[in-house]
C-alpha cells in the first residue's frame, strides 16, 4: 500500500519504520517543524511536506501520529483526500477525522519513546473504522505491522485508555518509589528489576487478586508499622502506603467472603 | 556442601530444589505439618524429619524458609548446630538466629510461588552473616544458585523489604485494576500486557521520572477529569487516580524547577 505520515515525533517515526520495513510505499511525511520534518522524511527515504494542501492526495493510507490536542489543526489544513485518514491516538474519538469519507483509529497499546519498541509485532492495536471496507483494508494493513490486532470503537478505546493509564502511569511512578526509596540508601535498583518483572507476569498470567502478596493482605500490622516509620521523611510516600494497604486490605476480606 | 531445609511451604520447596540442582548434597528437611514434610522429602529424595532436636547435627547449612512470625519458634525446637544457620526472609533480623554460633540470611528477593521462578540464576540474593567466616561460606554457597549476589544488613534489607512492597505488592493491585477496569467492558487483559512489560523496562532501565507519559505529567485536565468521570463506580480507584494524578504533577514540577 502506499502510506503518507502525518507527525515526526516518537510515534510517526517508529510506525514509519515498521510500515517501510513491512514493505508498504512511503509516500511522504508531514509536519508542522520543518527541520523535524526533513530530517525524518531523509531516515524513511521519502519526501518530506509541510502541512498544507500540497500533501499528495493518491496514497492509500494517512497515519496521523500526532498529539491529541494537534489532530484537529493538521486535520483541517490537509486536502481532501480519498485514501483512508486514521490517528493513533487512544484518547481521541474518530469523529476527529469527520470530514474525510474513509477515516479509521490505528491505536498501538505501548509506551513508544526513541528507540522503543524495537519491533510491532507483539503490539497490540486497536482498530476502528466508519465503514466495513474501510475496516477491512484497515485491518489487512495493521496485520502487515503486528500478530495482535483487536477491533476496538471510541468507548472502548476511551476505557482501554484509563485502564492503561493505571498500567502503565501509575505504575511507573511507584516503581519510581521504590528505586528512590532504594536510592537514598545507596541500594542498586538491580535488586528489585527480577521482582518487578515477575509481578507483570503473575498479575497478567495468574491475575493479580491470586498474586497478592505481602503485610497488607496478610493484615502484618507489625510490619505495616514498621513501614510507615521508615518512610516518615517522605509524607507523600506514607500516604500512598496507607491508602493502597488499606485497599488491597478490604479488596481481599470481600474475596475471602466470596469464597 | 550440606544442606539442610527447615520448611515445606513455596520457598523450601523451590530452594530445595534449586540447592540439589546445584550439586549440593539435601541432608533433610524438617517442617511442622508431618505430611506435607514427607511430601517435601520425596519430591528433594531426602529425609524428613520434625522440627525437633532430632534434627541431624552435622550439616553446613541450615537454611529456614519458613514465615517470619514461626522463624522464632521453629528456631527453639532445633537441636544447637555448628553449621550455618541462615533464614530466608526480607523482613526479619538476623538478632533472631542469636542462639546459633554461625548465623546468616540467605534472602532472594523474589516472588517465590508454585513453579516460579523456574531458575534462581537471576534472583538477587541478599547476604548477611555474623562474621567473616560465615560471610564467605554463604557468599560462596549463594554462587552456586544465583549469579546476582549482595552483602546487605539487616537496616539496608529492612528498607529494601519497603521498596519491594512499593515495586511489587503496590504495582500488582494497580494491574489489577487496569486489569479489572478492562474486564467490566469485556476487553481481553492481553490488550495491556506488552505495555506493563515495557513499563517495568523502562522504568528500570531509563528512570522512572524520564519515563513518565501521561495526562498527570502533560497536565492534561481535560483527560484527567474524563477518566476521573469514567471512574465513577469505583469510589476507590478515583481516590488512587487523584492521589497518584497529583503526586506526578508536584514530582515533575519540582524535576523542571531544578533543570
Amino acid at each position: 500500500m502506499k502510506v503518507f505520515i502525518i507527525g515526526t515525533g516518537n510515534v510517526a517515526t517508529a510506525l514509519g519504520s515498521a510500515v517501510k520495513k513491512a514493505g508498504h510505499q512511503l509516500t511522504g511525511v508531514a509536519g508542522r517543524d520543518e527541520s523535524k520534518t526533513s530530517v525524518l522524511a531523509a531516515k524513511l527515504k521519502c519526501k518530506a511536506y509541510s502541512l498544507s494542501n500540497k500533501i499528495p492526495v493518491n496514497s492509500d493510507i494517512y497515519l496521523v501520529a500526532i498529539k491529541d490536542d494537534a489532530i484537529a489543526e493538521a486535520v483541517r489544513n490537509m486536502p481532501s483526500v480519498k485514501g483512508i485518514v486514521a490517528h493513533t491516538s487512544g484518547a481521541s474519538p474518530i469523529t476527529l477525522l469527520k470530514r474525510f469519507p474513509a477515516k479509521g483509529v490505528f491505536y498501538p497499546v505501548e509506551t513508544i519513546t526513541k528507540g522503543h519498541p524495537k519491533s510491532f509485532k507483539k503490539v497490540p492495536f486497536c482498530i476502528e473504522a466508519s465503514d466495513e471496507k474501510t475496516f477491512r483494508k484497515l485491518m489487512l494493513f495493521a496485520s502487515t505491522i503486528s500478530s495482535e490486532i483487536y477491533s476496538l470503537d471510541s468507548t472502548q478505546r476511551a476505557t482501554l485508555h484509563v485502564a492503561a493509564v493505571f498500567a502503565n502511569n501509575f505504575t511507573n511512578y511507584i516503581f519510581g518509589i521504590a528505586n528512590d526509596i532504594l536510592a537514598k540508601q545507596q541500594l542498586p535498583s538491580a535488586l528489585l528489576q527480577t521482582l518487578a518483572k515477575s509481578t507483570v507476569q503473575n498479575a497478567f498470567e495468574k491475575g493479580a487478586i491470586q498474586s497478592q502478596t505481602g503485610p497488607a493482605v496478610r493484615n502484618d500490622i507489625k510490619t505495616i508499622d514498621k513501614h510507615l516509620a521508615l518512610l516518615k521523611d517522605n509524607k507523600d510516600y506514607q500516604q500512598l502506603y496507607r491508602i493502597l494497604t488499606g485497599q488491597i486490605r478490604n479488596v481481599h476480606k470481600k474475596a475471602k467472603k466470596q469464597d
